[in-house]
């Protein structure tokens, strides 16, 4: 049961995102996905830009399908690095930071991404969103 | 202000939805997009069928495209009806009920869409989550 | 651990198919995805024509996001049915039988697909392939 | 018939692929596919990561659209070099390495394309698969 994402999870993850974002006053988008990359819950906040509707979840989507937040896959798609032209395959992902894998008991279970701020906005907000995630 | 959908309003519809579906024992896949068919809240309950995250969203963005719910495209795009071919355009689109266009004080402010049931039970969710907007 | 597909379970399921089809004489593309419809095992046994590379996939992701057997749709997406069009959602869906969810301790945890015969020989190899999943 | 890629031709190395890559210790997606680009075999072992079954599949459909093992790509589409661009070209190309095309008797049969480790140990997973094919 623990194994697997519930809508609560989702909804706990996406409440706690959406509080740190109010905190720091930045609008934003949050999406929660499943360990297969499917949503379970998503919001939009007043004012967040609405590109970051589907960056937000890519980014989500981004995370479950490399198994790594996506700020880690920065460096490894610049020209010149190991793997520049990720983001055009497995459907086109993200990697800039926003998107962070759910953990419980050691497997992946979803992830969340967060998209509307500066990086590092979405980072802290996809950060307090995964902090909340239900043991 | 009343003419354009918040995040408030769409959570509030969200979780009318959301409380119908639990009540008829169904879980549902229900999506909240705005006057631009872009999406706002989603949920997706535990058991709920994957493919009913696309349909569902599809749902709210037809009811937008077409400003009419979903269940009033069924006879039109049948073979041999006037507008046969209608779900191949704008993008995809879904002729069946459980879409329902947001509207308040005369205007179009989005619509909600729900999938993962009958089609008979979508459109009783999405009656329930529509009767939920904010005056 | 048995709530998920492993690879071992997928080849299992792969070769029933695949022995399936040899005994009654014809070629195959037989597809395993796991839950989230990612597919785990893939093979095209010689003469198989390639349409059916993406059909026996795609029957078998449908198979997974419907949470049922292919052929139980076909009578829905007929015109008039209640889920006319069913198969232009969710990213491209196929109706017609040969896709079949793999459910263990009654957990879903993926489906096979099988394309290239007739729809009866390709329901018949997915039997056999879905018969095979490890306990 | 040496000139083209059975279904026997295309599990033998497949498994030679699956085998080292179980020594280095690495899971891996595998992808076989002929001289049209069409997938004849797949394996997906238990822990790599998803995104690397459209990856591993893309790197061998470019070795066999290009002619050219992925990794001879590398260089040539970075910024201000001769091919910058490329993988947005043919319906979507990876171009840096694991895939590498399947030759027999001087004639392109297909290739091989393995992702989900470094680059390093892709190429070194996807050699042991080449090597394997029959004569």
């Amino acid at each position: 049961m623990s194994a697997s994402l519930s809508h609560a999870d989702a909804r706990a993850v996406l409440d706690a995102g959406l509080a740190h974002a109010a905190e720091i006053g930045q609008p934003m988008n949050v999406a929660v996905v499943d360990d297969g990359g499917h949503l379970v819950a998503f919001a939009r906040m007043d004012g967040a830009i609405k590109a970051s509707i589907d960056i937000s979840t890519r980014k989500a989507v981004t995370s479950v399908l490399m198994a790594a937040p996506t700020a880690a896959l920065t460096p490894l798609v610049q020209p010149g690095a190991e793997l520049y032209g990720l983001e055009q395959t497995a459907g086109g992902m993200v990697a800039f930071g926003g998107g962070i894998p759910l953990v419980r008991d050691g497997v992946l279970v979803g992830a969340v991404g967060v998209s509307a701020g500066s990086v590092e906005q979405d980072v802290s907000v996809a950060e307090a969103a995964v902090a909340a995630l239900p043991g």
